[in-house]
């Protein structure tokens, strides 16, 4: 059966209503977005003042438009919405986006309960109002009023902030995130998050979701949709503080909740909750490139034993183990060692170590049952060999059978400085998340073992 | 008086035993690092098979150079390296860098063991051995094995694993911190952490003092050395779980030691702790760039209020606090913010803040005197001018008498891409320590404001 928000995300006529001529605008840039997209549909301005908007016919109202309407975008005055609204639904418009401010968020509580009086009892759905859109970057389609193009991929993100929103898309292009789309929540008066999890959860072009959340109005819905979901749900939920929660007052008006009770909740639906934008990025990037692990027990390869100390710290600070080797592991590596050092785990295979070493020692840890998961570690020590490091990584994860024979995460980190930066780009576009610090990395892991975790309930459920 | 160990950072006279024509050997490096220095001395190579090397007279034994030696660095097979040390006693050598590894570290503890015999009742100081010497930025000279230059500037580093210390020279350029002095202390048979803090506490181009340790050998040395030091002192203190404790017990031999108790007796000493490499340079840079802070009630300027609410989840999770504004200071605000917005704590300035709002909300913090330090933030929400967010920014910190007037520190933090990234570079240049994270910024402040607490205890000591 088709998502009732398949419309919504993949509309096949959009109306712009407040399209101008003037580029200041963001009824100009709600229009413009559209007609840039790489995607097929019918476009139709309305405009009482136009006849022409970027070479398209205007509309003076939606209802003198010939064709039914998918998605309705709206950029007008608040004090004009309810009217349009109106229009909506005697048009039986399925979609509407209010990208309008000036509603709750700014005091007017009235005018934002006239819009629910609105839509009750119809089956319009509406996001917003006081939103951004969003971005369908799977399909092509930039039904937001913000410039900026996502680099495609799988992550779809939910944001109750648009500024952090459209903020995250800059920093997933920059961090080889690929987005499948991107949405802003704003005010909430029908479509909600778990609206939108439900959506992505049934949506083959999503495989990891991400929210930027300070409330939700359902605690009880937005918690089992997450239940619900079989894909990983990362969560920020801002106003953790007392005074984070006032900012969350003023900036949204909405109560951002006891953070304790929001965190296990999260926690027992089987979302992974993220202390920032960044580490919500570190954990998709892993959960989008790599198999999750089936346990916690972490094998490291480094080729500086300072830093797998630190690796070692961070990962069991998290949740992970870093165990002995078994026997035959340890005959496996003491074979390609240089006779001054011993295999253990962290396994060093010292600072001259070149692609052979990291290559042999990365399989042997591949190949060992009581290993979940591995990390690659490299410190440039001034003769260190950055690309012979990444080289074997790049072969461990384009060695299709051995990845899909032990289906294990490899996450990878380095100390060093520019010299690595072009390798590190390489390893991220080849889907292989390398993180500048020990803590990062490790949380990191820490989010693919317990979406393996997840993964072990969802199967047990099943039977 | 002259510290003991300025002979040793600063010598006139150095021999390098071990020193080869064989550009594959340590001996080479170790000599050209010297000969390419920006840096006046005379250079001895010792080596019984060649004549000249590099183009300098080659000596047979260091006893037969004809002038006092200030330093002798040794790169010669381990079981050679007693009877080096016999001649450097009978030579009356200041101070030795045993480079030579094959010591306690690989299980020969009998040899080193004969080294401290050798050295006993001299006043000959040892660094060393299995270390890769030092890196003297601020004099320029280069005495170790090891390739890279570090940024000149104000931070020294002591480093128990080799290839870390180096690894962190890299990383630091790229950060835009100057390194004063790098060092490694590798076995510590005589010159020890609490040694080295103690110069670089009278050191005049040390600012900011670093440490990468697994375990000390004298535990009471080590916290009165920290104790006594009058700057900031940031410890990384590795082997945190008994995972990571059995990885320093291979790596460099040493026992990790209860952590706890470490890091009770570090904060005590008032050093402050560090997570990993990356944390280090975090908290360095705000230290060497930005003054202390006098408290822990943080101001926060922002264009997103989603961003500021994470900042402060942050803060607080970090021991700091973000205050309401005082009424004057929100009068101060209120005039210069558009009428949809009432300024709070954090004090957001809406997405289309520009150069204007930035600084005067910033001036407004900079002179409430309930505020003691200021972090200021840009999301780059589709419109954003990243360059006015930096350039207020800038204007601030310029504003010498502003600066001087109120010592408040300022950090900034962003969520974007490639856009910021040379905006990034610029504010690190010019000494404001900028994060692409709210966790990040928020430890680093948190690090100021540690730091305002410890010299606050030495000015009552003094009194």
């Amino acid at each position: 059966m088709t998502h009732i928000l398949e419309s919504f995300f993949k509309p096949k006529t959009i109306a712009v209503v407040g399209a101008s001529r003037n580029i200041t605008k963001i009824g100009h840039a709600a229009l413009k977005n559209i007609l840039i997209s790489d995607y097929e549909c019918e476009v139709f301005p309305v405009n009482p003042n136009e006849k022409e908007i970027l070479g398209l016919k205007c509309y003076k109202k939606i209802t003198q438009i010939p064709v039914d309407l998918d998605l309705v975008s709206i950029s007008v005055p608040a004090k004009i919405v309810p009217q349009i609204m109106r229009d909506c639904i005697q048009k039986k418009v399925k979609n509407v986006i209010i990208i309008s401010s000036g509603f709750s968020e700014a005091g007017n509580q009235e005018l934002e309960d006239e819009l629910r009086e609105i839509i009750k009892g119809s089956n319009m759905r509406v996001l917003g109002p006081n939103v951004m859109g969003y971005k369908n970057a799977a399909d092509g389609l930039d039904a937001s009023f913000v410039y900026g193009t996502a680099r495609k991929g799988n992550l779809s993100l939910i944001s109750q902030s648009g500024a952090l929103g459209i903020g995250m898309i800059y920093l997933a292009n920059n961090e080889f995130v690929g987005i499948s789309k991107i949405i802003g929540v704003g005010n909430k008066i029908d479509i909600d998050d778990d609206d939108l999890i439900d959506y992505f959860a049934q949506d083959p072009d999503t495989n990891v979701i991400g929210l930027y959340i300070e409330a939700v109005k359902d605690g009880r819905a937005f918690m089992n949709s997450i239940k619900r979901c079989e894909k990983p749900v990362l969560v920020i939920k801002a106003g953790r503080s007392q005074a984070g929660a006032r900012a969350t007052a003023s900036h949204t008006g909405s109560m951002a909740g006891s953070d304790k009770i929001y965190g296990a909740a999260i926690k027992q639906a089987g979302g992974i909750r993220c202390r920032d934008v960044v580490e919500l990025f570190d954990m998709a990037r892993a959960l989008a490139g790599q198999p999750p692990a089936q346990g916690n027990r972490i094998g490291i390869v480094t080729n500086g034993g300072g830093l797998g100390i630190l690796i070692t710290d961070a990962c069991v600070a998290n949740g992970l183990t870093v165990p002995k080797l078994s026997k035959k592991t340890y005959n496996k590596i003491d074979k390609i060692l240089p006779d001054i050092v011993k295999p253990n785990n962290p396994v060093d295979i010292l600072g001259d170590a070149g692609f052979y070493r990291y290559e042999a020692a990365t399989r042997a840890l591949l190949e060992d049952p009581n290993i979940d998961g591995i990390i690659i570690a490299s410190v440039h020590g001034g003769y260190a060999r950055p690309q012979e490091f990444t080289g074997a990584i790049l072969k461990m994860i384009r060695e299709r059978k051995l990845h899909e024979e032990f289906k294990k995460p490899i996450l990878a980190t380095w100390v060093g400085g520019k010299e690595f930066e072009d390798l590190v780009w390489d390893l991220k576009s080849a889907g292989v998340p390398i993180y500048p610090s020990s803590w990062r990395l490790a949380r990191s892991m820490m989010a693919l073992y317990l979406e393996g975790e997840r993964l072990k309930r969802e199967k047990k459920k099943v039977r």
